[in-house]
């Protein structure tokens, strides 16, 4: 037999130094013989059974292939491998299963069959249905709590790291929640969000949404968006850019500056921005044509415009986890890994293009699967978002659309077709399911058919994470010793119980628009703490209706108000 | 949740009675809201930890979906059960993986990234990767055993059951051998694989070659080629169908006839004719057209020509089932089932076609569930021998090739398109990897990424199969106690041991064509049993070199023969 199943660790010793070569790998012998291209080296039962592990992890890394479908691993394999080779990332991860990617049209709440990269990543980052364009909320636009949100909010460290721009669906609903994909920054977000907008009151652009939502690390591209000003709230008038580095980022635009990063954290969170739009690809090639096929066979080409200047997704994928992995720490981290201009490549029928952009996100499932198994508590995932249009067909035949001849890592023709829009058109997803693997804790739950959601809820609970845990900084209010429409008589002592980011509470009983009594001075009375207090005489007051207003403030300013209606009845008209 | 994964038990509970209607299932409600459209009900490590089964199988049933892609499984069951749906058969095995599905081009033994149903059931079956077209052949044309043939040989009962021509490639590779899948009767032979025909010496066409290997079980269309007569041997001039019932075969055309078959055996084993090409599909409807999209969406139909008297492929395969397996029997069976329509269908840009053979083989697959969960013994495969060209694209667009839309279970409009052929031609096989799925003892091996070679392996020694062991009916003649070249003096016993199916062994020795001695007659020498032998005094004979031939013949009058040289050497010139 030439080539075999290679599980996790043989397989990233094979992988060895990760290349940057459009070179591809060398391929096994023969393969006509009796068990020549066979995979597996004799019954894998026990092999698997060893990697079914229960129990909880500490890290979770969920690397995306946008529009990564069986179809275009296929062709990627077959191009930089051989049909008998294996992706020593990709391939390696030891369980495996097929997702529905379906979408919802907003109108019925009924299925959309194809699904576009914001409802899908919205689906697995929410574990919430939504419609085509949706970044994290769902059909009737709430808001949905994304993964990345949560881990935050449970003390995880967490990263975000794209070679698309930042602010491009996947990596935004990790931590943006608007109606509109397009509603990159300010400008976009008055056009065509208005609702969002920050000088509707809303919580502004997809960019600054992400500045807030804040996580440890962000890697992308997405750079031109941060030249735009905030057109309200405090920021107005300045650049995003200006208020990244205001509120702490460090900002970050090429290799060597990202190199030079020690440590990424709430104080200092990394922004690395290093294209305007789009990372560039790392291989180019002809575009597929009508009647490509029958040209001359190509192969693939660094991409001169790629420099070392740009780090590639592994390098991206190796900083981010450096940064976010800290043994010291009391939790681990959630990171998000996205490859996707596989995605934007199909899309322009350019098979050099996603073939490398696929080969780009094997050397970053390396990265993650060579830290997991040193890690040994760390939950890997790699999936597609959709499928999409690249077909392999005969070799050198034409379809009624576009088609291309490569010469593979076998020496031999391969032809990838593109048939769902004419030549100058964009390329369509498809609605098939695709393929998820995994490796680690909790990767059972990827073997079989699930959807996307479920893919939500494998890593919330693999995490052990409490959905409702208030983010950092969020003040929190959680009782208040008073029901509404309680009535009060005589001596009352009136507690509140306050939790996440809460500096100070105000509890005040006020009449008409007009305080009455408060917990801000008095001896018995406190502010502070998790227990706020006012203590009152009720006696001194006149018998009717008032209102109670719970007013809990974070450190950083931030509050959140409870109101409730109760009834003074002493006696005292 | 609305949809959870079910567990075969569950899915064969719910599935209740099998339809023979186009109706399609009722959708699950709502998918709105939070945690909606889940497949899974919390953690299912330990649900696929119980699944993971090492140890051996008595049974083997393998179905194959023909051209059953990953996109053709989404059509299906988005059709048939909406997109939260989940069919009851094919999407509750429990492990899941990929297998590679290419060939070889025969010219020089490298990939061929598209392969056909020939090559690739070639591969499950005999382990061997060859040419399109092949039929258990390899690139060089050299006849592979194939897992079928083995199992009959081991003891198993065997079966094979098809919606095709039983001449079909996949199910003509588990018996037959041939170059060309296109010479299914003597006539097709001797034009197009004269090497193969009778009257050149060769074995004979597919459909004499079938009958030669004898399954105990054969059920499918393809009676046409059965009206053709053998051109030599013992039937020469005869039809193969006269051929098959002097053989013993019990022929059945109808699914009364079949209904009424009591037993299966090699006395007596069952050749099932339903069609004289394949059988007619379950449904039908319109083919995707240039711009075929737009048309206003319809629903499927039954397909009129399939009436009751033509068994679908889940009474076959439950009938398949009931003759197979005998639990009074020492040894178990292998069964292989085939939806060969699907492939078809797309072939023919077909959706209703399609998705109703899909609905087929789910029935099939449902059937082999119950069966394996009640026997706990049996290892279930589902799996593809090839992706195809059909694909979901957004509903109502249109593509440069063929499109039609249809109304799904959840009443919403879904577009196929097929875009590798224009309108009036074939729609082309594709070369993504495909879902493979199994259930029972060793299903683990297919998780993962694996090969369809890889299937022969697991299957061969999940059954526990010497994949050397003769032929039910052919003598084997194990060792000679005399080697090649040896030299004979004075008295010498010589002894053969024999196994198989032997009834009478000869030894002779001769010189220059003339025997000399015989173990026919003399008190001490015996032909009989499995250790035949000859007792001669060489001192008899003159020194010389001789030929020492051992011919073995089984009951049915077949025959191996073994020749040697030796050496008198007496002194006697």
């Amino acid at each position: 037999m030439t080539a075999r199943r290679m599980r996790p660790l043989a397989a990233l010793a094979l992988a060895g130094m990760l290349t940057t070569t459009a070179a591809v790998a060398a391929v096994a012998g023969n393969l006509t013989d009796h068990g020549d291209g066979a995979r597996l080296d004799g019954d894998q039962t026990a092999a698997v059974r060893e990697e079914i592990k229960s129990g909880k992890a500490r890290n979770v890394i969920l690397l995306i292939g946008d529009g990564m479908g069986d179809s275009e691993i296929t062709i990627a394999r077959n191009y930089a491998h051989g049909a008998a080779g294996a992706f020593p990332g990709i391939d390696a991860l030891p369980l495996t299963g097929q997702l529905t990617t379906y979408a919802l049209d907003k109108s019925d709440g009924k299925p959309n069959y194809v699904a576009d990269s914001a409802s899908s990543a919205t689906a697995w980052a929410t574990g919430t249905k939504t419609y085509n364009g949706a970044i994290s909320v769902d059909v009737a636009d709430v808001d949905q709590r994304s993964i990345l949100e949560i881990a935050r909010a449970n003390g995880l460290r967490t990263g975000n790291v794209s070679t698309a721009e930042i602010q491009d669906a996947t990596p935004a609903v990790l931590g943006a929640h608007v109606s509109q994909r397009g509603c990159y920054a300010p400008s976009s977000t008055t056009a065509r969000c208005p609702e969002d907008a920050l000088e509707n009151g809303g919580p502004g652009s997809i960019t600054e949404q992400l500045l807030e939502t804040r996580a440890d690390v962000t890697l992308g591209g997405g750079a031109a968006s941060f030249d735009e000003k905030a057109t309200a709230g405090p920021w107005e008038g300045r650049t995003l850019l200006a208020q990244a580095k205001e509120r702490g980022f460090q900002v970050v635009t090429d290799s060597d500056q990202l190199a030079a990063v020690r440590t990424a954290d709430q104080e200092r969170p990394v922004l690395g921005l290093f294209a305007r739009g789009n990372l560039p690809t790392r291989w180019v090639g002809p575009v597929a044509t009508q009647g490509g096929a029958k040209e001359p066979a190509v192969r693939c080409e660094e991409n001169p415009q790629r420099t070392d200047a740009t780090p590639d997704l592994a390098q991206l994928t190796s900083t981010a986890i450096d940064l976010l992995d800290s043994r010291r720490a009391k939790k681990g981290f959630f990171l998000q890994v996205e490859g996707a201009s596989i995605d934007k490549q199909d899309h322009a029928a350019n098979p050099c293009g996603q073939i490398g952009e696929t080969v780009d996100l094997d050397e970053a499932v390396q990265v993650a699967l060579e830290f997991a198994e040193k890690d040994g508590d760390t939950l890997v995932i790699v999936t597609a978002d959709h499928a999409h249009t690249s077909q392999i067909v005969g070799a050198g035949t034409s379809t009624p659309g576009l088609t291309r001849t490569l010469v593979t890592a076998d020496g031999k023709n391969m032809t990838v077709a593109y048939g769902t829009s004419d030549a100058g058109g964009s390329q369509a997803h498809t609605g098939s399911q695709v393929r998820v693997a995994a490796y680690g804790p909790r990767a059972a739950n990827v073997v079989g058919l699930s959807d996307q959601v479920d893919l939500f809820f494998t890593m919330r609970d693999a995490l052990g994470l409490d959905p409702d845990a208030p983010a950092p900084g969020t003040p929190v209010i959680e009782k208040v010793s008073v029901d509404d429409g309680e009535r009060l008589r005589g001596r009352e002592t009136i507690t509140a119980r306050v939790g996440g980011d809460t500096a100070r509470t105000v509890i005040a009983l006020s009449r008409d628009g007009k305080v009455v009594a408060d917990n801000t001075r008095g001896r018995h009375n406190r502010t502070a703490g998790e227990r706020p207090r006012l203590v009152l005489d009720t006696r001194e007051l006149r018998d009717g209706s008032y209102d109670l207003t719970v007013t809990a403030t974070s450190t950083g300013g931030r509050s959140v108000e409870t109101s409730l209606d109760v009834t003074v009845r002493n006696g005292r008209r």
